[in-house]
Order: structure tokens, then sequence, then C-alpha cells
């Protein structure tokens, strides 16, 4: 018969089963800790009217759309889990409790040009919290706080929360008169840590923007220092902006309560050159480095928003919300040999039964896994080496041999696989003690 | 601003927190049994390339797929768990230790008529194990035990896990030379639930079977009794085709095993009646029903196939699985009332301070979830009233209140949701214990 190749899609992670634990564990730990802060699970599916997922799209992440008909209604796979998410609330506001704090961690797909560790299906790992009509600031503090749990799980300590507040950067343009220009300055300033200041100062004086103003953005952007020190220099800039001067308040706030929380300095820092998405952010911003590995780029980032569902609906649901890119994470993380997938079965113990009549084995399998003990019995006719070859292959910690000689005794022999001990213990023993 | 209705598509299961939830705690309930049992976990891409997926749909499912182009690529979403499986071992064979004891839990598609109760997007929660060249019938009689297991953790007991071997149905075809009329007869016979016995053997004289053949057929799935009784009188029929006695064989020691992996005798059943998909299954076959709910159909099937990836590779890959169709079940069950979606929190307790600083309260929370205590604290500027409000409708079991009388006394009030009851406990004292 011909065959088709077995292929998976470029851009489509598939990992082998010891990579897949290691996965789940991450993804696991994600969970948790979001449930541990009382967020709920929604689960919204991955194909879409695309009428109701475009309503707010444009420009390039249209273009990146899995979009397709079937029979003849539009459809879309979702490409984030903000969209959904405002779709949802605004289609079950009445049954929901406000604030109201959900996680959702799911694929979501977009058709970016193929590059090496960029994927176009990938999981996302969301929370937000929306308000109805307000939500307070306080809660902009507690996000960073669930960042820091995560990441203290996953077994790393030096890494930065960076935050910032985009009325800062709004009153300023403002200030100087550039309002209009402000997405276009962002762009430009976005870029100081690739292309450096010379040339963000010749970017921003080919926009016809007077040296005074220029001299006061980038100074603004060149503040420096502790998250306090940074916050007094602000302070000194005097700029009587009202915008200017909610978010400095905010991020004074914010600040504060993040250390309510319990976030260690050397993990958050005030960072002024963070802008995030240009048109979506109107408070908090953060974005989460591991300052090892700065080549990582964000890996945790998101911010406040004034308005989750204004596609949808007229309530007004303010709302803060940060999402890990869990694939492209777990790919970095691998690559740079930062986590190893050691863990080659999910498996406690491997029972092999050298002995013709099995009931003795299978009882003991049954009983095992009765006590919470992940339990494999080797069902197949092998010869015992092969039994252990299989043992050995997937690291199974523990192995419980029963032979013939074992049976007329009434006992089994444990073997540790790592050290190599063995010893007999009696059938009716607590064996899983001895595990 | 003209408002998209937040809508979401027919068929595509999206469920609100309390439900989620639920749904949550069945499909972990899953997982957990296939972890217990040592498979391990794979995830493949929800979209694949079509030649691959399609390498052997033919008729109906080629028509319910989601399949589209991006670029000039021609993808499909997948519509089982069972042919990603086959191209991943085909394509990772030297990477997999064998036999290789897999579960995936994931969204498969298929555009079926819209009906109530039909899904689109559902979730299949699979296992199977997968020999190389070889696969001892065992584990045909374990699968069985890991159904068992889990429908008791859903708290059912009147459950029947339907057992048959389809090389008996084949083995009886071939001795009344019906062979090659095998498909369309046992299309014939699956309908005798619906339209019963003397229909069915109208349309079997319609297909110019003799009246001797008919009989055969007829007296075979009338077999009656318990399983032991089938057993015997599958032997008294004294068909002396070779596969009929390899089925009977197979029949008798699956049902052997089956005991000793515990399950109870009410629990399964030999049913002759089973074929499950035509040109798939080789052996052992199974469908699973709560007795008393009939209507919801099979719950768990499967069965053993003789070859995974034929399409992929020339390597022979017998083996067994079953599936578990969640989305479906759950609403069922939901529908029936069978299951009650009554916890509306993930939080164990719900902090609620009445106090300028938040020290304490936020100091409290942080501690409490450090312990493994689901922890919301109330962050929002609100009146007592409303933040009982919140807790009451979301039915959080505990509610700790900190005021400025209590932060004096370096006190909490601790208060039971569903007693009334309320306790005044020193901050630094143990809380958790009280909780």
């Amino acid at each position: 018969m011909a065959k088709t190749e077995p292929r998976t899609l470029a851009g489509f992670m598939e990992l082998l089963p010891n990579e897949q634990i290691l996965f789940e564990q991450m993804k696991q730990i994600i969970e948790n800790t979001y449930k541990k802060f009382g967020f709920l699970p929604i689960d919204t599916p991955i194909v879409e009217l695309s009428e109701v997922l475009l309503a707010k799209a444009g420009g390039e992440t249209e273009k990146q759309i899995y979009r397709f008909e079937k029979g003849d209604t539009d459809l879309s796979l979702r490409f984030d889990l903000t969209v959904p998410l405002a779709k949802y609330v605004a289609k079950n506001y009445g049954n929901l409790s406000f604030p109201f704090r959900r996680y959702q961690i799911g694929k979501v797909y977009r058709g970016e040009r193929m590059q090496k560790g960029r994927f176009r299906e990938f999981y996302q790992c969301d929370i937000d919290i929306i308000g109805d009509e307000k939500l307070s600031l306080i809660n902009d503090a507690e996000l960073p706080s669930v960042i820091y749990t995560i990441f203290k799980e996953f077994g790393f300590d030096n890494f930065t929360i960076r935050i910032n507040n985009r009325k800062l950067l709004n009153g300023l343009f403002s200030e100087i008169g550039q309002k209009d220009n402000a997405t276009e300055i962002l762009r430009i300033i976005d870029k100081i840590d690739k292309i450096g200041k010379e040339a963000v100062i010749e970017e921003l004086k080919k926009m016809e923007i007077s040296k005074d103003a220029i001299e006061k953005i980038i100074s603004f952007i060149e503040i420096a220092g502790t998250s306090d020190e940074k916050l007094q220099k602000l302070e000194e800039l005097q700029i009587q902006n009202d915008e200017f001067k909610l978010g400095l308040y905010e991020l004074n706030e914010v600040v504060k309560y993040m250390r309510l929380f319990g976030i260690p300095e050397h993990n958050f820092n005030v960072d002024l050159t963070i802008a995030r998405g240009l048109d979506y952010y109107t408070g908090t911003v953060y974005e989460t480095f591991l300052n090892d590995y700065r080549e990582l780029g964000s890996v945790c980032s998101g911010g406040r928003y004034e308005n989750l569902a204004g596609y949808y609906t007229d309530k007004k649901l303010p709302g803060v919300g940060v999402s890990i890119g869990l694939t492209r994470l777990f790919y970095k993380l691998n690559e740079l040999n930062l986590i190893k997938a050691n863990k080659k079965s999910v498996s406690d113990v491997l029972i092999i039964p050298m002995c013709e009549d099995l009931s003795k084995p299978i009882e003991l399998a049954t009983k095992l896994r009765s006590e919470g003990i992940n339990t494999e019995i080797y069902l197949n006719d092998k010869k015992l080496k092969a039994k252990f070859k299989y043992a050995d292959k997937l690291e199974i910690p523990k192995v419980i041999i029963i032979g013939e000689d074992e049976l007329k005794e009434n006992k089994v022999k444990i073997k540790n696989m790592k050290t190599g001990e063995e010893e007999l213990v009696d059938f009716d023993e607590k064996i899983h003690i001895k595990l």
C-alpha cells in the first residue's frame, strides 16, 4: 500500500511524551495558581463566527487569521483569549458575578510568517479581572503577585516584573503637544533597546518634533534608579497635565500594593519604556523578563483596559489581565536547557509478573492504584530482561517482581531502579509504604 | 457605536463558570485515572495537513470535516484522536517505548447536521495501548477496568460495560458463506434494538441469504443469559470456523481477566450484538451503558484493532483503545439532572477587608494561599453588604472579615456562610485550621 508520510505542520508543537509530561506540569502549576487566587475557569470554542471574532480586529491581526467557510458560514479560529472573553462577558453579563475573575488556558492560532521558535498554534494562559463600571486599582497589584507565584513555582528567582502606566506616556505627549503623534512616537520609543538612543532621537527629529519636546521624551524614558527613585524623579518633572498626574498616582498605588502582596523588591521594577499594545491598554502595563535570558523577550505581559467589550455591549467593563504564552516559553526554556524533561513515565511503579497466574499481580496493581499510586502492570509475554528494559527506558522508579518463587512464599520483590536495591516483602504487608 | 451581537456558534458548547467547574472536575477524574494506570500524555495539533489527516478517511467522515486552505496549504481540523495517534506513533516510532500507553484529552470537530445534544466541537478522552508487532490480550481486559474506575468515581453504580469480539461475527459469516456480505449484515443487525427482530429477518431475506443462514445469525445474536451462559452457548454452537474459535477463546480470556481486574459481575456483560465500526475493529469491542439511562447510548466505546497506522508505516502496530465523549456525556447528564453544577467558585474563602490599611488582609491572603487554601480577597470599594452579596452569589463557603475593630485587637472574624456561625480568631493563630 502507498504510504502517506506521517508529518506535523511546521509551527505546530507536538512533543514526545517526556516533554509532554513536563509541559503538563508547567500548565498545572499555572492552573493551580490561578485557582489559588480564586479565578474561575471558562472554556470558549476555538471556532467562532468571523463577524463576532473580528468585530474589533484589523490590519496585521486580520491577515494572520485562520478564516474559512463551512457551508455558508464564515468562521475563524480564535487568535487570542481576550476577544472570546469579551464576547463571553457581554453574552453572559446577567449570569456573572462582578468583579468577574476568570482564567482560560487554551490553544490560539496565528498564521505568522514561519520562523524558528515561532508557533502558529500555541497555548495562552490568561487571567483577567473584569469590573462592572468600576474596578479598584488594587487588582492591578494582585495580578503581578499571581505572576510572581507562578515563576517562583517554576523554580526561577532572577526575574523581574516590569511595570508602567500608559497614562504617564499619554500625559507627557499631551504636555508637549504631541498627542496626535502618540502612536508613532511610542512605536519609535519601543525600539530603543534595539536601535539605541541616538537612532531614536534621529527618528523623532524626522517627525518634526521640537528639540525641547524630544528632550522631554528622552529625559522621561531615561529616568533610572530603583522603583522609588523613578517615582520620585517623575514627581520632580513637575508635569501639570492631569492624565500624567493620575498615571503617577496610579503607579505609586500599584507599587505600594505590590509590596503588600509580598513581591520582593528584586522581582519587580518600574520601567517607563514599556508601552505594550498601542490602542488597547489605558493604565497599568506589565512585562516579565527572566534577567539571565533577556533574549526570550517578555514571558508574561498584560495590563489595564478601560472597556473590555465595547464592540458587543454598552455596559462599561473595565478590566486588568495578564497572559503567559506557554508554548513559546516552554520551547525557549527547553532550548536553553533551563528545564529538563527527565520524567519519562507518570507511573510510580511497574509490576512485572513472572508467573502463570496473574491474579496476584493484578490484585496488587488494583490495590496500589486505589491507594493513589500510579501503577502499571507489564501484561505482555516477554522475557524478564525485556520487561526490565521497558522499566529502564521509561525510568520508572520502582519495579515489583512477582515470580513463581515469590508467589509460593506469598511475597513480592521490590526493586529500586535507581539504587538497584532489592527487598522481599510480604504480599499482605502495606506495600505502598515501601514504595 | 454599532454593536456586534455577542453569540456563540450552535453546536459549540460554552458553559457558565459553575458548569465549567463541574466539567473540569469530570475531566480531571478521567485524566487522573488514566495517569493512575500509567498512561502517558500526548497533545497533537488540532490543525493538520488534510493529506495526512484524511489518508484513510472517506465517505461520511470526509463530508463532516472542517477543511480549508491557508495560503496554498490544504488543512483540516482533526475529527478524532485516533488518526492523530496513528500519525504520532508512525512518526515517532523510534522514540517510543512499546507497549506505548498514551492518553489524549482534547477537542475534535465534526460538522454534523445540527440536532439538540449534538456537538460540532467536543472533547474526546482517549486511551490506547499500542504494541510493536504483538500486544497481549490481557490489555483488552485492562481497559474496561479503567472505564469501571472512572464511572465509579463519577458516582455511578448501575452501568454495564458490554463486551464482544468481532472475530465471532466474522467467523460466523464465513461459516454460513456470507463473508462478502459481512458489512451489510452487520449494518442490519445493528438495528435490531430499533426495528425489532422480524424487521431484521425481513431485511436479511431481501439479501437472498438462505433461511438456514438467517436462523444461524438470529440464534447467534439471540444468545441470552449471564456472561458465562453466553460463552457456554457459543461453545455449544459447535462452529468449526477457525476465526470463530479464536474469537471465542479471546472473549473467554478477556472475561476471565476482567474479573481478575476486579470488575464486579453487574458492571460487565458479554453482548453479542455489539459490532462497532465496520472495518476498523478486529477483536474485542466495548460499549458502556448507564442502565437507567439507555437513551444516552454508549458513553464509552472502543476495541481492538490489528494495525493502527497502516496508512503511514509498514510497521505492524496492533492496539486496543477506548474513548469517552465527554462533551456529550456532560450535556446529557446535566440535562437529566444526574450531575449538579452546584460549585460556583473555586475559592475556599473570601477575605473581606473593612479597613483602610489593607496590609493585614493581603498578608493573610498570601499566607492562606501558601498553605494550599484557595483564597480570594475582595479588593473593590463597596459597602459590607455588597461584599457579602458577592460571597453569597458565588457560594464561597467561608468569609473572613477584617474591620478596624478586629485590626485593633489583632483578630479576624471567620463566618461560615452555610451555618451563619461567626468566630473571632487571633490573627496569628493557625487560621487555616479554623477553615
